[in-house]
């Protein structure tokens, strides 16, 4: 059966990409690896529209959060962390993990932080080193609007400005260093459309100055090291060598297509799925959807398993299920990354087949009709 | 140009399993991937040879000692670890930058640690949790009587033997269960002919029990969510997909030929290679010789740079070169992983040619002659 896979990460990876990265592998410390290398430093800057660094980890991109953490605080440091869903979870627990205070803004699942709730937060912890937001929160689906409280917080304290980009970038609008972003981090098997295994970093110089009075304990992911490495194109510790070689050949495809007709992509992409599934009468999760994935509540009494392994075995389609008190309850279906209109209508044809065949009343075709009226506005 | 690699690491990757790595990639919370880890996690035992859980992280094999010393061990514990190179090195490094007490062996490169230097740092510091061993310390190509030592400090303290297999495993004879190995750490690019980013830690009872007391801050290494996870074989973040796939692979190709048979195939490559090189004239560097790779002295007044070039630009052959006091003194000749007895036929002729080249004395064909003669005893 043929496979599709509309998961937001790992996403799918253009066949030319893996065919790259099956060529004979190159050993790390030669010229051939530097040059590469260069090329995917410089490309970085364009993905995340910076001239700052951007430095590779060889982890996940909770790796790549957590060597912020690590490489930018202290123990007792206090930071403000936006809890929105499960990833906007993990940056409350991780920074605990390594002894810092930090305040939490607890956010509905499928809500956006607003600016109010940072404001008081900043107000009440004037002390505040950092603010983490998550720009598109997996879980949910959701987006926050990181330019304007980047500038809030920018204004109103002399904190990092921390942003989770890792399924955003590629697929949200971002300019790091217009919008005074001090740590954005994403991973590969996202907007850049590569396995995992990588997780990049930029940094700003504020975050770099920052990084001179830390005292966390740190190692592998001390960015002082990466930094230091970074300024000879090369890597503190043996970097993920195959991976690198298809980020450098994904970023060639990004600057082809051009960064702001990639974030326009994804918003076409995004806006035509919500409308597909909205024509079918289902009901969208999110109050402010991001371009990356679309979460959707399951229609009333539908099993999910059902559903899942109907569009799984039938269509061969794999999506993403709710996490925690949404599992069962919604699914996600990701446009991040190597998509196109016309997969869009592969995704909600099977969406609509599948439906049909768990009972669900509608009018077959309605989807598919309205996904393609709204690629035509 | 053919090009071929005989590095410590990244190695070859055999091309089936380049070609598996690049079919469409599958999501990690599905059980396609779960069948593929929960392959990987028996095969990982046969390698190792254990019956202990053997985790799979996303990170370099520096990584993987990373999460083994924040895991197992509280600020203030004393280690012992052996410096023989630059990896022990790192080893004595890393455990300084998390807080805990480093009693340095420090051992000449190119000789392997004694028993008496061991019983004499555990009698000096009766308090010690742990030892770090290098199997065989890749900046050297030396290798460490891990079976002995093990013994030895099992015999005479109530220390964790943790041994930096790196670029042992898959070349050195080791039985984690039968040698009393508390801890094993190896990465992919090394034995497991897999391009970089995973690591792979081995972890007996006591190595589990020792987990529950650690009090080091950690998040992404932290062994005890891996345990936790790996347990129903998965991970607790995203994993690097495409090289699991790869190990899945390889470990396949390692159950075929039999581990003791790579054990022999590797000590049959190192004898070889050394006695070919010795049959030009060159003298060996390391006095316990690793299976994994062998450094030899450049002939007296003879140009590295060139040297490398012209093997390079020549016969399309990359190896490593010396490293700290060593650079432009000693070469590296891996043979490490996916190597043949004719893959040591190419390396050493083109050696040969490349020294004629260099203005280098000696009868031309000596070397491969030596080499066939080794593989006919």
């Amino acid at each position: 059966m043929k496979k599709r896979l509309f998961t937001p990460g790992p996403t799918p990876v253009p066949e030319h990409v893996m065919l790259k990265m099956a060529e004979p592998i190159i050993h790390h410390r030669n010229p051939e690896f530097n040059e590469v290398l260069t090329r995917v430093n410089q490309n970085l800057k364009y993905l995340f529209q910076t001239e700052q660094p951007v430095l590779t980890l060889t982890s996940s991109g909770t790796g790549g959060v957590e060597s912020t953490f690590v490489s930018l605080f202290s123990p007792g440091d206090t930071i403000i962390s936006v809890n929105g869903g499960k990833f906007g979870e993990r940056w409350v627990k991780l920074p605990k993990a390594y002894g810092l205070k930090v305040v939490e803004i607890k956010v509905e699942w499928g809500k956006a932080p607003t600016a109010q709730q940072i404001l008081e937060a900043l107000r009440a912890h004037p002390e505040t080193k950092g603010v983490y937001l998550t720009h598109s929160e997996t879980s949910t689906g959701t987006a926050t609007d990181v330019k304007a409280l980047s500038k809030l917080i920018r204004e109103n304290a002399n904190a990092l400005v921390c942003v989770d980009g890792i399924t955003a970038v590629g697929a949200h609008e971002l300019r790091f260093d217009e919008w005074g972003l001090d740590v954005c981090v994403t991973g590969s098997q996202k907007g850049l459309m590569i396995p995992p295994g990588l997780a990049f970093v930029a940094l700003s110089k504020r975050a770099i100055a920052a990084m001179e009075t830390s005292t966390l304990p740190k190692f592998y992911f001390d960015l002082r090291k990466a930094l230091k490495s970074y300024e000879k194109n090369d890597t503190p510790w043996t970097p993920a060598v195959s991976l690198v070689v298809g980020v450098d050949s994904a970023l060639e495809m990004l600057r082809a297509e051009g960064i702001e007709n990639i974030w326009r992509r994804h918003e076409r992409l995004a806006t035509a799925v919500r409308s597909g599934v909205v024509a079918l009468g289902l009901k969208l999760f999110s109050e402010f959807p991001s371009y990356a994935v679309t979460p959707v509540w399951l229609p009333e009494g539908m099993d999910w398993k059902v559903f899942n392994k109907t569009l799984k075995s039938k269509y061969g389609i794999t999506i993403a299920g709710g996490q925690d008190d949404y599992a069962g309850k919604i699914f996600r279906i990701s446009h991040l990354g190597y998509y196109d209109e016309l997969d869009m209508v592969t995704m909600v044809a099977a969406l609509e087949m599948t439906l049909k065949e768990c009972g669900y009343k509608f009018e077959l075709g309605a989807g598919v009709q309205a996904v393609l009226k709204s690629f035509a506005q």
